[in-house]
């Protein structure tokens, strides 16, 4: 059997009892009931995924995902390609947006090379980035399909192998870095949601009216020339998607087969999230999404994964990883409502009339 | 001149050069321009409150003030008033909400006897709580004023006197403890809005539909007995306030003499806010509106604070100061964000076609 299915016939729901022992402490805690609101909610969550009622996520890290996107021959960023490599040194150097944030909650932060249009070798050499390399950069997708079955498959699986070198991490955050990427995302929200392009497309990192247009009509020519299966993950990925997106998608299909949370960043990762849906609808149980981001289709995205409300919404459209280091914070202020909070009887409190 | 007109001569807004220059440097960030939305507004705010281009929140603390409320003999709380000096002990104890989630971000928590309807003395005696107590809770305000105007300028110069004690901190926190408190905290939002109670009401602690209409009644009354002028802050918390309340309005006047931002909690922290805002229009220049609250006044309170989008929306309705401690890592996110991000001319990285 091969990687990608051997880890999803690892992947089980949530423990149900240990959700109810979480939901039964919460409904005891000395405060109004559930007065901590979606902080109650995430930490039965958190107990389901962990299958205990005192997690730890001392290990953290964010596995930020970068590659190229032939796509950006159409115009549809307003950055150059070359800005790719330069933000992955950017990351080694620990000057990026993901590295203060990651700071900040006291995460690590990996950086994948899963297609870089540009030779990573000595930084990958040197230990700097994990090297998994699938090629340098998609196919322009306004033309043809991004990749082969086979490259969107080595792209997964690579994600899975990262996964699986972060065993002993307690908490997981999905980034991405990729020019050009946030069109691949949009058009796998436009065939997986089943919305049309202009519901789900947004100015990336800040284009004009006009550019805007014309990133429109790229995406609707990347849904004519390309018509995937939307039951079938792997093809999407292959056909619209970008080997940074197969990676992300990897990684979560890898934590949830070890029953590791996964924060799922802005737009690109939960395209990335959407597609490991669909080949494993399980890795649902294991997602928390992060933030809602700016661009207009993720929150039908995240509606599909069962995250009406994510944890944040604080106008952010970096990418990265930086709404999923952001939000750590949240996923350990719900652990210690699980585990910190005393009970009416532990407390002497009076409890409420009936 | 008395303390509290001694202290808001001391309050001027914040530092006009120190935000530009805030803003010229999140400008030069090496990502899309202005792609971390919320943080980056607040990173200005910080600057400009602080008169730092890297300032510090090392040192945190929330204040919760404690106070009982006679109009809780109207029938308007689901927990008997005994649940006040209770909850104190659980705060003392470290089992609280509030003691959770100040942890988790490394805050301290300061509990205050504003007004407790019960002798605290052997604990402030033993250092555990902050003796400030105006009186042994308000008078019934759905049958006359809670309080004096004399009381009401204790309770708010005491708060003074606790900010005052807390000069070295970097960031405070305000918080609440008080049964029956979400009834003035309406009031108040009702007569500062100037909106229907109907629009400010909820349902504090989890009232039924019949306690609720109740609460409402109550709360026409209020406002039929008491008539203060909207435009007097200290007349509106004599007539319609709470010990706790002043206290939180002294404490917010008390931070933004000495520069130091103050994150507001939920609806009754809201209530001192905007009774301090009224004393003194310029200590909205030092808030930061953590959260927003499921009572539904809170979003109009936090207009009129200029936070029409606070931090967080987490539904949480439990106060203490909860909000605030779990908004402090958002504050420490922007920091990082301000202070270690570099520029794309720090990074080397190719910035975006005009």
């Amino acid at each position: 059997m091969k990687l990608l299915e051997k880890t999803c016939r690892d992947i089980f729901p949530q423990d149900s009892e240990m959700r109810a022992a979480a939901k039964a402490r919460l409904d005891q805690l000395a405060l109004p009931h559930w007065a901590l609101g979606d902080l109650m909610d995430l930490a039965i969550e958190l107990a389901g995924m962990t299958r205990s009622m005192s997690p730890s996520f001392k290990r953290k890290a964010v596995v930020t995902m970068a590659g190229d996107h032939g796509v950006v021959a159409e115009g549809v960023s307003k950055f150059p390609q070359e800005v790719t490599p330069q933000m992955v040194a950017n990351f080694v150097n620990g000057g990026a947006g993901i590295n203060a944030l990651a700071r900040q909650v006291g995460a690590e932060v990996l950086v994948v090379d899963m297609g870089v249009n540009s030779d990573l070798s000595a930084l990958s050499a040197a230990g700097k980035i994990i090297d998994k390399k699938v090629g340098p950069g998609t196919n322009n997708i306004a033309r043809g399909p991004a990749m082969s079955i086979a490259a969107a498959r080595r792209a997964v699986e690579a994600g899975i192998e990262v996964a699986q070198s972060l065993r002993e991490y307690d908490l997981l955050g999905t980034g991405d870095m990729g020019i050009g990427n946030t069109t691949p995302s949009s058009a796998i929200a436009a065939v997986l949601t089943g919305r049309p392009v202009e519901e789900v497309t947004g100015r990336g990192t800040g284009l004009n009216d006009e550019q805007y247009r014309r990133k429109i009509n790229v995406l609707e020519q990347i849904l004519q020339v390309n018509r995937p299966d939307p039951s079938n993950g792997l093809e999407v990925l292959a056909a619209i998607g970008g080997f940074e997106i197969g990676g992300i998608a990897g990684l979560i299909i890898g934590a949830a087969a070890q029953r590791q949370p996964v924060l799922v960043d802005g737009l690109i990762s939960t395209a990335g999230a959407l597609i490991a849906y669909r080949i494993e609808p399980f890795v649902r149980d294991y997602i928390i999404c992060a933030h809602r981001s700016v661009e207009p289709g993720h929150k039908y995205m995240q509606e599909m994964l069962g995250w009406p409300r994510p944890l944040l919404d604080l106008n952010l459209r970096l990418g990265e990883g930086t709404g999923a280091a952001l939000a750590m914070n949240i996923v350990e202020a719900a652990r210690a409502v699980l585990v910190d909070i005393a009970t009416f009887a532990e407390a002497a409190v009076a409890q409420a009339d009936k």
